[in-house]
């Protein structure tokens, strides 16, 4: 395995790969980054890893500058997981001149999350894109966890006519149910014992759809309920959507997706879960 | 030469073509389009003509309807100059899904004509994305008489990493100065003995500042007066702009690019000089 840090040695490392496999990252690599190199590395032939902290997914008082950045101990399990390339590019590789062009996904990126963090996926967007093109890989991995970034992904690479197929890979959790996330590290003892109510939440409005429940303000109630025992939690949004475009929905058809943010302490946490209402 | 109406039967021809030369094109082709297909000719293995009258890069009261239609002729015209593949895709295959995402190329897309045609730049810089990842092709060539548009391509590509060349080739003209423009076609009579006015008013303050004159006020007005004479004229911009971003400048540097959009009639017309100040 090699790390290379600019787009002219990457891309004569790449030179004569067959079947890339990219497996975009912000790097402070945990399980869920590991299961995305190694499904890629089952797939595909030449397994690329990169890792960016991408200021221009960050808004302003968002925790760019304090997000965590463990480079040798992600080279490892980049190296453990089988990976071929990692690349890091600095700000200045990846922005060498003021970033005017912006790729825009307009209504996936306006509910859930886009509507509490103006031109984040927009940020998203726009660097992958750039990874796109730089690496140009066959498949591109992305974690369900971000459900609406992938979702936002995959629609930019059906309007663009981008080749490559977008592969989504499932949520891991810890035992008691909470997402892996590299901001659960920013998370007290207390606060970490207060977050697997994220994911509780979560199953209990799926429970109570999956029992038949159509009515979407009761099945948010059962989820509420349990975010609101825990004074540390505060809820950012909690709603039920269409699994494609993730925009909410009024009446639960056959099959949604629930997606909630909460705030514990001063630590946002997103989660999602589909639900087959049958 | 072959043409193609579909993404798939395009790819499927192009699966073992080396240097593939792209030419995107709304048809209605003149000898400017020809001198793109021949410059391609001279440094490419393989020619991609695209015919596409793009909707998304009309604004609403603009004349995407009346946009002249002139396939057959433009096949032959494609031919003649040597082209390989025509990929002439409906709306339909060009757009399959409701479009959601754009591509904005700020600051650029935001002077001269973008001032008055909101929306056009971010529909040209989303359809040339798409064709470029449709086509891949190692060159892509477009005029100088459209240099906003050629700028925000340029522009789009280094933001992007794009793995292309854009290749901008001079503006043909007729004998009187007029630069060929498909909308030409719509002049009446008497409209077309006016249209030189353009070309001339361009020379006129590129003359004044290759005398020295570094004014831009004065500069403009050496040009302006020659459009005023014209009763059927009306100028919707005339700026003297910095060459790469084409924003205007208050004072004249080493070098200035200026650009003109006139209505004659109810055609648009534009059209721009590059002035080495010295």
């Amino acid at each position: 395995m090699r790390a290379v840090h600019n787009v002219n040695d990457l891309q004569k490392a790449l030179e004569s790969a067959e079947l890339i496999g990219l497996v975009p990252t912000m790097g402070a690599l945990h399980a869920g980054h590991e299961n995305l190199i190694e499904t890629a590395r089952r797939e595909c032939r030449t397994i690329v890893v990169s890792i960016f902290v991408n200021p221009i997914q960050f808004g302003p008082g968002e925790d760019y500058s304090q997000y965590p950045r463990t480079l040798e101990r992600d080279l490892e399990a980049c190296a453990r997981r089988g990976a071929d390339l990692v690349f890091v590019p600095s700000v200045e590789e990846m922005y060498p001149l003021p970033q005017l062009t912006f790729v825009e996904v307009t209504r996936i990126s306006e509910h859930l999350c886009g509507k509490f963090r103006p031109g984040h996926f927009r940020g998203v967007a726009t660097v992958v894109l750039k990874l796109l093109n730089i690496v140009q890989p066959q498949r591109a991995y992305f974690g369900e966890k971000d459900m609406q970034q992938l979702q936002v992904i995959r629609r930019m690479v059906l309007d663009l006519n981008v080749p490559v197929t977008i592969v989504g890979v499932p949520t891991v959790r810890d035992p008691d149910g909470l997402a892996l996330s590299s901001r659960n590290k920013y998370l007290s003892e207390e606060e970490r014992r207060a977050a697997p109510a994220l994911y509780q939440a979560l199953q209990a409005a799926a429970r109570r759809i999956k029992e038949g429940e159509r009515d979407v303000t009761k099945a948010r109630t059962a989820a509420l309920e349990i975010l609101e025992k825990h004074p540390l939690v505060r809820v950012e949004y909690l709603e039920v959507v269409d699994p494609d475009e993730l925009a909410p929905v009024s009446t639960i058809g056959s099959s949604v997706r629930i997606a909630v943010a909460i705030w514990v302490g001063r630590t946002r946490l997103i989660d999602n879960v589909f639900v087959n209402a049958g």
